[in-house]
């Protein structure tokens, strides 16, 4: 176990600033992350999303923390446009598909899983879902009833936005104004039963369009969305939790209305650190039908898209999205992906060289800097960008080892193995795509190997090795096939 | 679509009779099977029980109709010995595990779905949690409460078998007399609650300490075991659907409370079939600890357990596992693995074979019947030892094609490979293992060739030809190591 945890900091949506991670109790983090709505395939901007918090998980774990990372599943209450009135978007998609919706659920949810494996993104400790939490949902409603954040009307229960702001401060995650909010948004039809346009939500009547319902203190209906997070992130990781993440789509309202929810209920303020990652462009421009860039995870792989060149490796997809800080617009192209997958193989090819690396009797490398650098480049909002230009750094060193340029003890090469499987395996989850592909590579150097002696032996006029050669080989349903361009090799 | 289905017989367990399947709906089948309860690594046992199922699945499937398939997860309520007192088995093991209840939930369910997926096992249209349906258990004891079959008694609510039984048939599934369940019971200590000890819990008072607990009309505490299946099944299948599995260690009490419970909540018979797969034993005894035939499904890929002389892969496991009728008892040991693994790679090499096959103008061979003969196994209660006696009648056919001493023509060897397919991976959902072996085997051949031809030139003294095999391997890090058992090879 490695503590570095004393200097590791995160940018806070919270306060705005970059600051020092002190965790509620010491060695122990509690992570909550919002997981995915499964009513359709996971798209790879979720991947980003996800992939960004399996950064900070491995990180943390890789520091020394024991983890308690929450994730959950939104399988009902998440309306189209994520509004407060309309269709679940779960139910439309089970009219669609002609399924009952919890088979859409496992449907997607499965595919998500798949996905994220495929990603090499670890499971969370808990992954809870929104219709698991219906009794404690409903509970907490009453609670902020209790409190008089909330009202019923219709059936619904809605979130009474000004009079919590009366006595906390809604906006002071995403920073917007109130003012400002009750200025821009106007009343819409079905809405009408609300008190004020800005509130929203916690539980909502079912209208009979909605499959999923249940009863409820207010007749039969269905959660809203927002409250799902807030009380399954506290049921498993206590009233105030250490870090709250998510795409940074979700700040606003989502978030913000999970504090809300929180304080309303009677409890305190949720998360210490409020983490949120950045969009994911496709050639420069937001993925949308009408533009034509979306491009799915099946396509990136196969490279069956008009704009892309060739498929890549879910691998070289992480890497790519690596070499970017998760706090920053990441733009995906053809030609960004396949740099990235060059540098992805060349780091490769470096860890595979440090097991024929000669060892000398002194080291001309200096390497115990780096394993700081590595720490300050995590340690620095898991500045996984810098910590990938440091590996390159080291990729060099190798190189200049294996040409004989520079020395290195063995003592000194199994801590740097040691330190580089550390960060590229574990804190960045990469994995090796090697494996399979030196086998046929073996193959194929034995049977270069036979050619060559075999074409050795017919300039040497020694035919009978040459035909033993040959047919040997065939003995193995293998034949040779002599041209101009030299001999090619074929098994049936 | 293939309609095969008017002629499908099951064993059905309520009626001890093999009978002709009829679904409720036309084309449509709801099946639900009883799932794991998530608190320790599944075993090989659950493996045959899921396997089993899958094949209904997928036969139902290929027969043309619509499947909704239920199995559910058991993550709450499940006690130890499967007792109505004592601890819960997953919070006992979060206890051990130093964990969150659900936590372990989570580690355990994503290692149940790592293992079916290993064993191609298709995941079902839905697998819902105890814990996602606690609304709809409350609701169903109040049911059975109201309909007088049921009663509360410190916080904790029994089902009343005796009054129950007044009105319906306790034991009609198990075959169990009610006089001789009674005169087997005694009252235990902790269970003196109960009007009658065959009185089982479907609500239970949580006392402090269970972590796992809700608020409900008797206080705070959690569902009884037998409820969930109840609950879950007839919400997504109907109150009555077409088949209910399960191993037969759950006949009773757990499927015969489930039909009490559906009955006493005021529904009809939950299910018209019910089908029990049987159990497994290890080298012919029952696997038990004190035994020491407990093997693990690692130890089964890894060969790394006294009673087995190598590892095998989990589809050469599933070819075993089909040698058997689900519902006879199935005796593993390593014997009779490697036996269905020679048979499992005969079987897939006759299906390569199919793609090199010559074909002429005429057929000698008659494949018309096989595929009626395909039917009628599975029609007759999913008989895959069966259709694999006929898949190997179908190999021999094949190997004398391929010895020209039978003739196929191009039309007839289209349907034959079309069937093969869809028997072998649809219906019986093996998988081809051959890719990455095979190019092993050729590594292998290539290097004994090598072998080979050194000695050979050893033997005639053509030091120079012996050195230059050495030398030329070298060079590909491959050093041959000679000994008296002749020359072995190692790459670094």
């Amino acid at each position: 176990m490695k503590y570095a945890m004393s200097k590791l900091k995160i940018y806070n949506t919270l306060s705005g600033k970059k600051e020092e991670f002190v965790p509620i109790l010491k060695d122990h983090v509690g992570m909550y992350v919002c997981g995915p709505t499964v009513y359709s395939d996971v798209h790879i901007g979720n991947v980003r999303t996800f992939l960004s918090f399996d950064i900070v998980y491995r990180y943390l774990k890789h520091s020394g923390y024991t983890v308690r990372y929450v994730r959950n599943i939104t399988d009902v209450g998440h309306l189209l446009n994520d509004e407060d009135s309309g269709e679940d978007k779960i139910g439309k998609q089970a009219k669609l598909m002609n399924k009952e919706p919890m088979e859409v659920v496992q449907f997607y949810t499965n595919g998500f899983h798949d996905v994220m494996k495929a990603f090499n993104i670890t499971p969370p400790s808990i992954e809870p879902s929104a219709t698991g939490h219906l009794i404690e949902q409903i509970e907490m409603v009453q609670e902020i009833i209790k409190n008089g954040f909330a009202y019923e009307a219709g059936g619904s229960v809605y979130f009474d936005v000004e009079k919590y702001h009366e006595k906390f401060h809604y906006g002071k995650l995403s920073g917007r104004k109130i003012e400002d909010l009750i200025s821009n948004t106007r009343e819409l039809d079905g809405q009408s039963e609300k008190r004020n346009p800005l509130d929203f939500a916690i539980w909502k009547n079912a209208d009979e369009s909605h499959i999923m319902r249940w009863n409820s203190p207010w007749g039969e209906g269905f959660p809203g969305w927002h409250l799902e997070c807030t009380v399954m992130s506290t049921k498993y990781l206590g009233d105030t939790f250490d870090i709250h993440g998510g795409g940074m789509d979700l700040k606003f309202p989502h978030h913000e209305c999970e504090i809300a929810q929180s304080k309303g209920s009677g409890k305190t303020e949720p998360a210490n650190y409020w983490m949120h990652t950045n969009m994911l462009t496709m050639n420069g421009a937001k993925m949308s039908k009408s533009v034509g860039n979306v491009v799915s995870i099946e396509e990136l792989g196969s490279g069956d898209h008009l704009l892309l060149e060739k498929g890549f490796s879910q691998m070289a997809i992480r890497f790519f999205m690596l070499q970017s800080h998760y706090s920053s617009t990441l733009d995906l192209s053809s030609k960004a992906i396949a740099a990235s997958e060059k540098g992805f193989e060349k780091l490769m090819t470096a860890l595979e060289t440090l097991d024929s690396l000669k060892t000398s009797n002194t080291s001309s490398v200096e390497i115990n800097g780096v394993k700081q650098k590595f720490e300050d480049a995590m340690n620095d909002d898991f500045n996984t960008p810098i910590l990938i230009s440091h590996l390159f750094e080291v990729v060099k060193i190798i190189n200049s080892i294996q040409a004989e340029k520079e020395t290195i003890t063995e003592s000194v090469l199994l801590e740097l193995k040691n330190l580089l499987n550390s960060y590229v395996f574990d804190v960045l989850g990469l994995q090796s795509t090697k494996k399979t592909e030196s086998q046929d590579e073996l193959t194929e150097e034995l049977m270069t190997l036979f050619i060559k002696m075999r074409k050795e032996a017919k300039d040497n006029k020694n035919y009978e090795l040459a035909d033993e050669i040959r047919n040997k080989l065939t003995s193995l349903n293998i034949t040779l096939k002599d041209s101009k361009e030299g001999t090619a090799w074929e098994k049936e």
